[in-house]
Formats: C-alpha cells, sequence, structure tokens
C-alpha cells in the first residue's frame, strides 16, 4: 500500500514554526557526568547537534558528596564539597552546554526519611529542616557564581523537584508539602540574584491539570517569584515488563501534543502568566527505559512529528535522554536495551539523533508544515525540508510517496537529501544481524556503527518554468532531511564529463 | 541487459591467489611528503588500508637539499644535509611505512646536462662524476643506518632509476648508460650491508621486452648484484589532450596482465634469476595526473580485477599513489582533477580507495576466482568475497546478476556487505551535482566526504540444508565486499522483537 | 649543616638490585575506574612511566553491577552483567595495563552480614553460598577469557580478597573463614585454567607472621593451589586525626625493610615454598588518604629508597596509588588533601611520581647501592643514578653533598640530572603559596603543573684520567637523577661558538 | 660584578607604554605555510603566545602557483590557481591568524628579468605588463572575499612589495619603478574596496630617510592612497660570513630605537600623514638567519628592551620569524642553526619564545619602565612585570641586583616568578652539551625541549606596612616575569602544615 500525499507550495505561504528543539537536551544523574563514556557520548551530540542546555538529575545525591555533615565539640555542623560537582559543570561548559538546574534530590543526611527511587536510590523526602535546604541551595549558586561568574550564572534556567506528583518521586505525592519546598528553594535563588530564573512544578502528566492549577494558583496567592513553568510528557500507555524489557502502546502524536496545549491554556487563563514560557523538561515517546521502540526508526519518524509542533506551545522540550551511560532501572545488559538515549552505549547514534541533527538545520520561515513534513527557507532562498513515515502496527507496511511542488527561479539546482530508514540506518538490526551480542568487540561496534549514518544523495535539476517537482516514497519508518539550492557550476579547463570512461550522466530530467 | 553468472562452490575446490595488494603504495616526489596535506591524506590511507611500504620519485632531487657543495680555498667540496629527509623517513616510519627507495633523480650540481623532467624539474641527465654519486648513495645509507638501525634498513627494498626506457626520464634513453648507473649503485648499496636488496630497471612499458632481456644478460653476464626486478604497468592508450585534462582509452585488463606475464617469462628463462622476485614499482588504469578516469568508480571496479591476478606473476604492485598532493603536471586547480590518488585533496576516499581496503581483507586461501570476482576462506570458515562488474563504455548499461552457492554447515549467518558504486559511494558526482566547485568550501567537503563511504547492509540467514544461495545485483561499475560468517545469537532475557513496535522483521527468506 | 658521603666505584664492582618497581600500581575501588578523570590520571601515568599491572579493590562491589538476581515463578535465579567490567578492563588494556585481580568484596545480595567498609560500602562478610561465590569467580574468567583470550589471561595474577587480619576487612578478621574463602576461590580459578596464578593472604603488618605462617600452613597440609604470596606495607604509626586529615610519624625505612624480610624468611621456611614470589600488592609511607606527606618532596625521596631495596625480597610492589580519583574516605575537598596518588586531582604530578619515573629508567646492572643512592651500568656504559636526601624532622635541615667517582674511558661525556627538591619541583608549595584554593581554576592548576616538573640540567665533561668525579648537593627531601654518557661532539661547519654574542662558556672544569 | 638598580613605584605613577608585540609575526615564504613541521611549529606559537596577523614574502612567487599562462589558438591567456593559496591562508585562520599581506614577488612568466633573491628564487624585477599584475591583485582578493567574507578581507593590512631599497629586492632598487609599483597596487587594492588597507615602502634600514621622504611625497604629491606605513629594522652590523654561520656585532637597543624615531618624525612632518599608523613589518636582532645570536638567552633579553619601547613609535613590529622553517639561506643543518625562529626545528622554544609570552602577558598601565624593566597594573590591581639583563660583550658577567618598592594595600600576596636564563631555559646549551648533534634523534630532542622552560617559583608575602619590597638577582643575558597578586587563603579544615612531615615552611620573611 503506498499513501499518496501531494503539496503545492505557493510564493508566499507561511507556516507557524518554533525550532526550539535544540535548546535542551535530558540526562541521567549527575554523578555519571563524571563517567568517560557519559562524557564522550554526550561530545558525540555536541559535535553534531549542539544543544544549548542539559538537565537531569541528582545534583544534591550522595554521590556528588556535596552536602556534607561533621561533629564538632559535640555538634554536628555542615560542610560542603564542590569537587565532583566542579568536574561535571566545567565538563558541561567545555562542551557548550548550560546547565538547566533540576534543584534535587535530598541528600540522605538532610532528609526526614528514608524512601528513595531508582536502582540509584535517591532519596526523595522533603528535608528535615528546611533551613538547611535553602542553606544548599544559596552555598551552591555562590559557589558557582565565585567559579563561573554571575553573568553566567543568571542564564541558566533553575526548576524545583522532579515529578512531585508522582509517589515514587516525593512523598505521599503531598502536594502542600511540594509548594512548600517550591517557596523555600525560589526564594533562596532569589536572594542569591533576582535576576536568576525560577521555576516548577515539574510534573508529569499524572492529575497534571489539578497540579498544574493549584501551583500556579499558590504562586499567585503568594506572590512567589515564578519565571517558567516546567512540565514533562511521555507519548506511551501503561508497559507489560517481561524480563529486561517494557513492551507498551505508542499514543497518537495528537494526544501528545493536546495535553501540551491544555497546559498552556491554564498558564494563560492565569492574567499574570498568561504567555510564561512553559519548558518540558523531559519527554520522550516511552517513559522507561527498557522500551526498545527508543532503539528503533519509529521512533525517529515519530519524534520529528512532535519537534514540528511542540514549539507551539513551548519555549523548549527536553529529550530525555542524550545518551544510555544511565542507571535508573541498573545498568543495561546490552547495547541495545530499550533506554532513553540518542546514543547507545559504544557510542552508537541510534536514528532519533539525526532526527536531531537534522531539525538543527531549519532556520528561516516556514513555508509548509503537517502530519508528515515541514519545509523551512532561508534567507537565501535555500529550501529545507523534513519528511517522515512512523508506522506503529508492528511489521506494518504502509509506504507514503510524498510530492512537493516548489515555487523557484529558474537555474540551476541541486537537492541533497539525507535518508534514515528501516534498510540504511539501522543500528539495531545490524546488532540483531550479528547475533544480538551483549558484549560486543570493537570490530562488531565498527560493523554498527558504519550502518548507523543516514545515506547521503545528490541530484542536480535545472528549472526553466519556475517550479520544481520533487518526491520522496518513503518506506516504513523513514525518515528523511534535504536541501534544495541554487548551484553556480563551474567548468575547469578542458573538463568534459561525457568523454569520461566511468563517468555518470550528469542530470536525469 | 542483465548478465546473469552463477558460481557453484564444491567444498576443497582451490584456486591460486597472492594477495600482495597492501605492499607497497606509490607517491609523488619526496619533497611533497613535507607537506602537512600530504601527511593526513597518507595517514588516512593507512588507517584504513595499512600499506608495508611507499616508493616515489625524488628522494636526491634538490628540493630535499640532501647534495650541496661549497668551496673552500678555491675547491669545491660536498656536503650532505639530512634534514628534510629525517622529516619525511620519520614520518612515514610514524605511519607504519617503510620506503621502498627509488635511487633519483640527479641534484643539479652533480648532473652532466640540464634536462628535467615534470612541472618541477627533476634532473634527468646522468652525473658528472660516478663517484660522487656513488658516495651520495652510500652517504645516505650510511646515515640511515645510523638513525634507524641496520636491522632496519635491511628490509628496504631499493630500486635504481625510474623508467631509463624513456627518453623524459633519462638522457636518450640511453642504455648502456642505465646499466653503468645500475652497476655503481648497485655496487655502492652492497658496499654499505650485502644484506640490502637492489634490482632495476625500473621500466615502464615501452621497449620493455628488449629492455628486460638486455638488462638481465648484461646483470648476469658482469655478475652484478641483482635480488629484485622492478617494472611499472599502466593500462591506457594515448591520451587525447584537452585543456586541463587528458582523454584516454582503457584497455582489456587480459592485456594489461599479459604484459606482466611476459615479463615473468623473460626473467624466468634466465636460469639465475628464475623465480626471483618481480615488484611492479608503479601501476595504474591512465598513466596521466589528467584523466579523470581515476577518479571514476569504474576505476575502482577495474583495479579490482587487477588486484585478484597481479600476484599470479608480481611480488608486490605498487599502485600510483596514495593521494592527489602531487605536481608532476602542476598544481591541481579543483579536488577532482584526475590526478592519481585514491584519495582527493581535501581528504575524500575515491571508489578505488575502498578497493583496496577490501584486498586487505581477504585472508586464507582462495575459493573461486574469475574475471569479477573472488572469494577466500579463512581458518575460522569465514568467507569473503570481492565482485564487480567495470564497464569502460561511456554511460553504457550492462548489470550482473551474479549468484554463489556456498557449501556451509548448517546453522544461523549473518551476511555483511559492503557496496561500492555509482549511486552510493561517488564523490565525483556528489562535487559535479554541487557544481563543480573548484575550491570547495569546508560545509561542501564534508557534504562530499558523506557520499564517499560504502553503503553496508547485513543480512540474517539459517542454513539447514548445508548449502548458501548468494547473489547480488551489481549496476554498472559496481563493487561490493561481502562476508559470510557464523553467528550465536544471544537473547537477552525478556528480549521478544516481535513486540517491539518499530522493530523490523528479523530474517528475510 | 651539610653531611658528606663519598663513593669510589671500582670497575667491575656489583650490587644485587632487582627494579621492580613498575610491575604494579595500586588504584581506587574499580567502579571509579569508569570516571574520566580516573582516566586521563591514569593515561598520564602510563605515558610517562608505564607500568605492567593495577590492582585495586571493588572488582564484585554493587557499583560494578556484575552480580544480579532476579525472581522468575518465585525462584531467585543469578545473572551476570559484564556492561561496566568491561568498560573497565577495555581501557585498562588500551593503557597497556592488565589487572592483577584482587577478588572482592561480596555482592550484597550474596552476603552473608551487612558490614561495609569505607565510604563506599564494600561489604566484607563471607558469601550467604560458597557455591555462588565460585560461579561468580568462574563466570567472570570464562567471559574474560571470552573476550580477551585465555593466552591474555593466564597473565594476570589473582589474588584473594582484601587485609582479612583486619577486622574492618573481613567479619571479625575470621581466618578460618578466610581459609575456607581462599580455597574455593583458588579452586574455582584452577577449575578454568590451571596456569592461572593465584595467591594470598594479601594482609597488612597487624599480626602479619602469625596469619602468613598460618596461612602456608593451611595451603600446605591441604595442597591448595598457590602460586604466589601477598601481603602489603606501609612505614608509619598510628594516626591523630583532626578534621580532614591524619598526622602520622613516618618509621625508619629499615624497619619497613625489615618486616618485608621476615615475610620472605616465612615463606622460605616451608620447603614447598622457598622462592616462592612475593609480592607487596600494596605499599606507602602512610596507610591513610589523608596525610598530606603523600603530597610532599619527602615522600618522594623515602620512597626512593623502598624502591632500591624492596626487589631484594619481593617479586613487585605496588604503590598505593596512581592517582587520587579515591573515595574510601569519602572525596577529598581540596587537590592536595593527603591523599595516596601519584597525581593529585587536577593531573598534578606529586614528587613521587617522579620517584617511578626515574626507576623506570634504571637499567642494566648495580654498579653501587646505599642508604642515599643507587647507580647502574646498561650495556652501553650509560651510567644512570639516583640519589635522594628524605629528613623527616619537620623544617629540619640536613643537606648532603654526595661525591662518586665513576672509572669511565677516556672522551667525552655529558652529565644529565633531574632535580625534584622543594624549591624546584614541589606544586603543594606552589598551591599553599597562591593560597590553598580549594576549587583552583584552570589558570591556577596551570600554574601548579608548571611547578611540578623536574628540573633538567646538562653539563660537558672531557675525561683524560679515566675517571670522573661527581658530586650533588642535595638539600632536605630532594630526589635527583642522573646519567653519563659518553658524546662524540659533532660541529657544523663555520659554527664558533666563541664568537657568537650570548653564547655559554662550553665546558666548566 | 653586580650592579645595583632601584626603583620606588609612587601610587599614582603612570608611564608610556603601548603593547603591541603581539599584533604580527613573521614567517618564511608562504609556499613553506604547506608544510607540516610549519604548521607544527605555528600552532605551538600560537596555543602559547597567540598573535593576531602574520606576515611573509612569496605571496605571487612560482611555488604558490597562482599565476598560470596556457595557449590557447596561438592566444597566450592566463589563470589562477588557489588550491594552495586556500590551504595556507585556510590553515592560519584555524590558528587565529590573519594575513598581513605582503604583496611580491614576481610570478616568473610576469617578469620583466629574470633576477632572483634568496636559495628559493624569488623574481624580484618589474612585471613586463602593469596590467597583468593588478589583474593578478584583483583576482587575488576577489578570491579571498568570495571564500572568507569582504568584512573579514578588511581587516586583513596590504603592503606593497618587501624592501624595494635593495639591490636584491628589487632591480636595481629603482625608486621610481617601486613607486609606479606602489600606485597600480594601490590602485589596485582600492579598486576591489575602499575599505583595504594598503601602505609601503617596506623599506629596511638602508638609505632609508631619503627613501621614507621620497615616498610620502610622491604619496601626497599623486594623491595616492595610503592608509598604513611600513619599514624594517635590525639591530646589528655586517656579517662575517664563516661557512654556514655569519657573525655580527649587535648594535645598542637606543640605536635601534632611534632610527625608528626618526622614521616617525619624517611622517609627522607631513601634515597629511601625521599620526598615520607605522607598521615594523620586520625586525629583529640580526637580519641574517646564520646568526646563532637568536638561539641565545642574549636575545631573548635584548628583544624584551626592544618590545618595551618599540609601542612608543609604531602600531606594530613583527618579529621575524616565528619558527625555522625557513629556506632563505638553504636548509639548516642542525637545529640551532642561528635561523630567525621563535622555535627551532623539533619544536624547540627558544629564550625569545618567553619574551613574547612574558610580554603578552602584560596589560593594564605601565607604572614602571626603563632599561631593565616594565612594571603594569592592571584593573584587579595585580601588578606584572618584565626585567632582564642583556649582556653583549662574549663570556661577560655583570649581574644585576634589581629591586623594586611597590605600593600595595596590606594583606596576603603571592609572587610568581618565570625565569629563563643561561641555566634554566637554555636549549642551546642543552645541545651543544649533549654533543650537538645535526639531526637529533626524538629522546634527545625530548631532552632538549625539557631545558626549555621558564623556572617557575612563587613566594608568599604578608604586607602590614602597605608595601612590599621586591628584588631579583639577574645573571647574564636573564629574563624574568613576575606577578603580584592578593590572595585570600583558604584552609581545609584540619590542614595545620606544621604538623605535615616534609612540607616546608610557609612563609620567609
Amino acid at each position: 500500500m503506498i499513501n499518496k500525499i501531494k503539496c503545492n507550495i505557493a510564493k508566499d505561504t507561511s507556516f507557524p514554526f518554533n525550532n526550539n528543539a535544540s535548546f535542551c537536551i535530558g540526562t541521567g544523574r549527575m554523578g555519571l557526568a563524571l563517567q568517560k563514556a557519559y562524557h564522550d557520548q554526550l561530545k558525540m551530540v555536541q559535535d553534531e547537534i549542539g544543544f544549548s542546555h542539559i538537565r537531569g538529575h541528582g545534583l544534591f545525591c550522595d554521590d556528588m558528596a556535596i552536602y556534607q555533615q561533621y561533629e564538632e565539640n559535640g555538634v554536628v555542623k555542615t560542610e560542603y564539597n564542590f569537587t565532583y560537582l566542579d568536574m561535571v559543570i566545567d565538563d558541561y561548559i567545555s562542551l557548550g552546554l548550560k546547565p538547566f538546574v533540576e534543584l534535587g534530590f535530598m541528600p540522605h543526611k538532610m532528609a526526614s526519611d528514608t524512601q528513595t527511587v531508582f536502582y540509584w536510590k535517591g532519596n526523595v523526602t522533603p528535608p528535615k529542616d528546611y533551613e538547611k535546604w535553602a542553606n544548599l541551595i544559596k552555598a551552591t549558586l555562590l559557589h558557582w557564581i565565585d567559579r563561573y561568574g554571575l553573568e553566567e550564572v543568571i542564564t541558566w534556567p533553575f526548576e524545583v523537584w522532579n515529578e512531585p506528583n508522582l509517589t515514587s518521586f516525593w512523598k505521599n505525592a503531598d502536594m502542600q508539602e511540594y509548594f512548600k519546598l517550591y517557596e523555600i528553594s525560589a526564594k533562596a535563588v532569589k536572594e542569591v540574584d533576582s535576576r536568576i530564573r525560577i521555576g516548577g512544578p515539574a510534573i508529569c502528566g499524572v492529575d497534571d491539570e489539578r497540579w498544574l492549577k493549584e501551583f500556579l494558583s499558590y504562586c499567585s496567592k503568594n506572590k512567589l517569584p515564578l519565571d517558567i513553568v516546567t512540565r514533562h510528557a511521555y507519548a506511551t500507555e501503561l508497559p507489560d515488563r517481561v524480563g529486561h524489557y517494557d513492551y507498551q502502546k505508542l499514543r497518537a502524536p495528537e494526544v501528545f501534543l493536546d495535553e501540551l496545549k491544555i497546559s498552556r491554556e491554564i498558564i494563560d487563563s492565569f492574567p499574570e502568566y498568561k504567555g510564561m514560557e512553559m519548558h518540558i523538561t523531559e519527554f520522550n515517546t516511552s517513559y522507561t527505559p527498557k522500551n526498545p521502540i527508543h532503539d528503533t526508526n519509529l521512533n525517529a519518524a515519530y519524534t520529528a512529528r512532535l519537534l514540528s509542533e511542540m514549539g507551539d506551545t513551548c519555549a523548549s522540550y527536553s529529550y530525555w535522554t542524550f545518551g544510555d551511560i544511565f542507571e535508573e532501572q541498573g545498568v543495561a545488559f546490552t547495547p541495545f536495551s530499550g533506554c532513553f538515549g540518542l546514543v547507545a552505549n559504544g557510542m552508537i547514534p541510534k536514528p532519533t539523533f539525526w532526527t536531531f541533527s537534522f531539525f538543527k538545520q531549519l532556520t528561516g520561515s516556514c513555508i509548509a508544515r503537517d502530519k508528515n513534513y515541514i519545509l523551512t527557507k532561508d534567507e537565501n532562498d535555500v529550501i529545507r525540508g523534513i519528511v517522515w513515515n512512523p508506522v506503529e502496527e508492528i511489521h506494518g507496511e504502509a509506504d507514503i510517496d510524498l510530492s512537493f511542488q516548489l515555487p523557484l527561479d529558474n537555474g540551476k539546482y541541486v537537492i541533497i537529501s539525507k535518508l534514515v530508514d528501516e534498510n540504511t540506518c539501522n543500528p539495531l538490526k545490524t546488532w540483531l544481524d550479528i547475533g544480538s551480542p551483549n558484549y560486543p568487540s570493537e570490530k562488531e561496534l565498527a560493523l554498527i556503527k558504519s550502518c548507523a549514518n543516514p545515506l547521503t544523495s545528490t541530484q542536480r535539476k535545472t528549472i526553466s518554468d519556475k517550479k520544481l517537482d520533487l518526491s520522496f516514497l518513503l518506506k516504513r519508518n523513514a525518515l528523511l532531511y534535504f536541501e534544495v539550492k541554487k548551484i553556480h557550476p563551474q567548468v575547469d579547463r578542458g573538463f568534459q564529463p561525457e568523454r569520461i570512461q566511468g563517468a555518470h550522466k550528469l542530470e536525469t530530467k
């Protein structure tokens, strides 16, 4: 079955499109940022995509060793240790990243209870003493200002805690207690410098409307500092857990996008918060690090749709996460473990890595946008587009034949395309084909990586009737980027392609 | 038109095949080895292919600055300067290369006349004073032994001069004068250490039979040192020169190979030289650095045939040359100038780069060989093959459908293939498509390079009847490498591919 | 006060000296080997010194995630995860290191009790089920053999547990329980391959004589596999703990060395173990990671004495540790925290780094050795020496004037020296001078590092009476390496040093 | 003999000082910029010092291959080849450098005569056809604008030819012909873009006053474009040539500086040119690449004086040259050949390398300046100084005891010093001591490099009477950089230096 889609683009059309895809990226707990493999994966992401900010959990967890107590003359005193924190933030900065700071979780010596979340045991209970918590925040900020300068630190957004609307992340999902935490944290931040932007409630999509309304009401009523609103969004149903893996059903992208619109409307319904930036500080298809969908081409194609529309409501949307050094459910047993990353362990870019790389290229104004494509035109009249064909049915076949008619000046053009589909750029398939080795050798990794790049093609066209007809056949779960650019061919003296044995024909009409 | 070729391989077949493809590689004049771009291209070649030796002209040319004269009290004296030579050889060694030393050309202060060859003006006349020439050779060898150790230097083969059978390379192509040069050079070398291997006559395919016979007779009669015989071989007719380019007709590969067989027979006809190693110290399709055929996929496919059979007669065959930093006819005006290299300027691997990379993989015994393919099996029963389809007619179409039946144990297998054809790995096409810019920008180079790698694919097969049917459709000028390897799939606990949204079907029968 | 020491060396003198200084180096827990800073420090050590093996704790601790349990149909089952282990050992191998494997500590799910050691909480209790322990060992070894090959793995020495003679490292320091652990571990290892070398008892210097005798008797009586004997050795008294620091008194080096001799004698008193290799799998001056002595020049000079004599009794002696990424007592608050490393955090080589670098140079036979010096002569008659002057008294002054008379052929010589003393190579001092910043900036680190290299000097001497008088003035805690080498000066044509404005006088008699 | 110099600095003193030391650096002919060793040396210079511009000869020389002719239908036509030029300028830009463009020398096919300069044979005769010369300039500029953008290219200063006042550099040193060349070149440049800055006459110190006056008169009278005035300056008398070396006498620095003042006055005497920037596009002590003075510590100390005062009259002063890949008098036979570079072949920084590194540090206002020192204070009250003691007499001894009294707030300070003198940072000495090997091995180079860094020391001082007394003993030819900086010591909990065995005493009063 081939689905035919046509799109004629008129000369001065324009569509809404805010390309915030590379503002922020997610990461596993901060302690992992000390690891070499983490650094190498993040560097690979930054070299190709170049995100601006990075956000993850665990700033105040015990493995970062910041909050310390000691006894002196029978009195318990506090001291702070920034040795590891400096290593992490120095490294981020060297990679061109600023932290999007999540204030959490609780140092166990400051915690009021013992409840933890994850394999790595983050304490998720309120502080025994809120003053100590405020002091910890202030000490950390002051240390950062000392090391990186105030002008730098005020460009880092701050967010209070993570998903307090879940009992697993915040004891009893106690809303009033969270508001208290927010209030004290936000005031502590502003005490250091009023220009530092702070926000919450960092909720996920469970009882989210009520939480958001109550949170905004509380802030409004108490005139709390609030600069940004943050939440999370995932696109799957509940998982069926088998061994190391979770299987889930993907929701329609519209369902996902509508959830954000509702949040947007709630915010805008408060006059004092109307238009305030909403940041999606986590999003992905599945919310478990054990769903192999993350490793597929479907994930890349599905995410493309999200990136083309999330900017309608959100100032940023942080894909959870950049890489697979991640320990929330333990250490992965294989390189394709269904973890969140854009990069699999072994330095393998997954298909979705390219979705972000492609969106990074889109600049200028949007000249076409629909469920399966988006096109932009820049100030030099270069047209760029991304097209995609997610097929959610397992082993389902549903090719799309996408045709565009572009209005263009006459002249010679090159069309450059980069194809990511199940045959050309599918490292999961290669790994399976070689026997899905748990611990691949260096040689096996090299092979897998050689199957993890887009297939780039070029084509020359001469336009003499002011329009270009372009068409792409997208197989299931294909993602394709293209560029249409005017060229001014140069011909070196004596160069006659038609006389070269082995030369191809220059232009196919 | 599709040409069908079938090949059933019986269990214990074996074919002759000496894989000497990576023994030696050619290079432009030695002075260019000081350049950064030369080093970078050579490093790229060594990282992927890893040749053992490197041979080129110009060791004693003026730009290397080795031979120096000065006057003292009215007497002209000699001194040697090894500053640049050390830089070059140190760099070769750091890249895993040994020199295959060509003794030539003549320092102009030692030359008997002014005739030069090439844009870079190598003097091609006999020495004024043969004793000074012998001294120069000895001084250079002694310096090398001092710097690199005798045990290392005796692994470097030596050859006297270059193509003395052409008037452009040796004044008047004077045979007797060459024999004199050979005699004095060979004795100088042996005087330093008798284990150093020396040879000649380094001729190309012009009047070559007579030259070879006379040379061997002369050596034999005069009991000269002779350890290896060297010659060159190219596969094209005379050029038609237009602007910066030369257009020529390629000869059939059989013509090329037969020329070598005749040389082999001449050598073997001398009882004392029977079986002596013959080294092809230069070969390529075209012998001019201005024929764009070098940049094509045809060149890659055609060369594959040569590499599969040249070992029948030759101990080595040095592709002329590794890269396009080369000045024999001046400096190239564009990155695809028809120069000899495996790598084009701008660090672009040409299709033929992959021919050598693929042959490097062939190990073990040969189980099939014909005009369009060669297959080997190694000690672990891994089968590797290369298949090719050169189409010499310009714009000619002639696909090949190649089928193999391989005898294999039952079990699960992966087939890995790497395809280099005009659509998937054709940087010349990409460059033309973007308007053949004379001086491409970094971004344009990145695009061209992204179109210069083989398309790697994998496929799983279960064998239950002791044989595997494999087939490849080769379009014009395609080159393909494949590997058939037994696998022992591992399945992580709970991993169920058939439940993953976005997963492909594992095995296509 | 200057202490004068003279040493006249006769022509054919020779002294015992086994230079095993670079056989093995210590490391913090294996989980830290995932860190980037750990890798960078270890690379620095390997680039300069190049140890052969590395040994540390924590192979089986929970952060390495190897031992895993899961429930299936109500039954608890075991699975192993080698993802992190591969990262660590791959990295070691890429740095030229083999593991000297310590089998320990106990995965908490396999442990019989909850007692832990260190900030990082290594479980130090026997296994609940010794069969599971044996299986864990065998599974790990088999995985290694699969990944690295049997021939490689049999070159890795194995040792059972760490310091079982201390209650902090082994519950109740229960000797019989340790013997059981040893027996089962050793047999498990030999079951995989009988060539893998295994040993114990890995004790420190507490009740060590009794432990060693009993252990050897037990092995002997029960005919247990035993290939090497291992123990630890430190040179300080009990600490006085103040804040983050421990202050201790250093023992005389003779006391330290005598302890090893006694162990040697105990081993040799068993006929079946006479001459068996004794490996000191940990040694250092102080045994706490909070004693700033590790960061001093005294430490470098004191260690030199140990390295010059430990080879008399031991096959190896593993300095504890290579770097300061180390968490036994928590995370260091400053770069000079008194931790064990040769390298301080921030990539700063400490003075003792150079002690090992210098000993690495000593090759050939020993021609002089005493409390403050050691000299060797190699097969090319190059004489190398190390001299040192440890002054244990705080702020004590006690310079040494060391004079050697060396028997040498007449001719020209160069004397090269590398000085590490409190003025020239003392990063601790630099750090203190700039205000001992807890978290130094990159610029401050650059300054500290520029004060952490030896001062290299050269001097020319002409010998005409067959001997060279050399003398060195060593200030307190100085360490100096020197080399005496014959030279054959070359003089370029026209080079006249005495005519150069700004040239120094060539040779000072 | 010790010369005592005292300098009491009052609180608000200020001295003139324009620190233009790192605006421009010199280089050998542009063709050498293709070499790897050239690139490596230049990268070393840029990493440590970071010049803004680079100037050298040979842009239009034949080895750059820019100007090309060919015949078509019997007509000689012109074409340009920018392949090598792009490699060079791309590399400069990647190293943070802009060209300071010298327009010259003459492509031999465009030249009116055959006279050449240097071993590398730059043609120094006027063009046969000035229109072709203008076209060459314009084509080159337009290519640069195409590749690098107009906004970039207008930041590159241009200069017409090199030292036309010498017969060796300009046929007959024909002044009127030079004015013609200048006029046509300057107009060609301005035709491309009027904002590009152009200047001349690029003369050296021979008959320079007359040349400068005539040049400015000519420009003025003919209303020629003129944006900057350029000249050269060297500080030595005529050489005595012996073998590969030249020996010369250094002039007093005052003589050198006065020559520049006269030029300045001549420029300022023209009302229309008053205050116009004067650029010294070449300077050094000796003007021959064979005078070993360049390799000495005297050169470093002498140059310091020049750098402290040249900014009084000049907008820039380009040290001739950054490295020793240089061929004007042939290829050097040894690494210390008396060539101009800051870096000797083999990647060895010479003492003068550090002079430039030190001057790069001087920022803020000048608070003291005299024949042997210069001090600055920045906006954070950090005081930096450079002191020097050049002793021109061969083997002369003349130490200086330099004392400063600095007005400072009370508090704790660190004094950081970096010493470059004949004992601590003298690679020439090391090379001589090891026998001055013509072609040092990698190991010998490592040794030499380990003797080529400043000796860095630090010292703490407490000031309680508002002033700091500092003194430095400078041995012959010493150069020293220092920094005085307030510190705010941090003391980690429990850190008690006085209890550490092996710790030094913190502060020496």
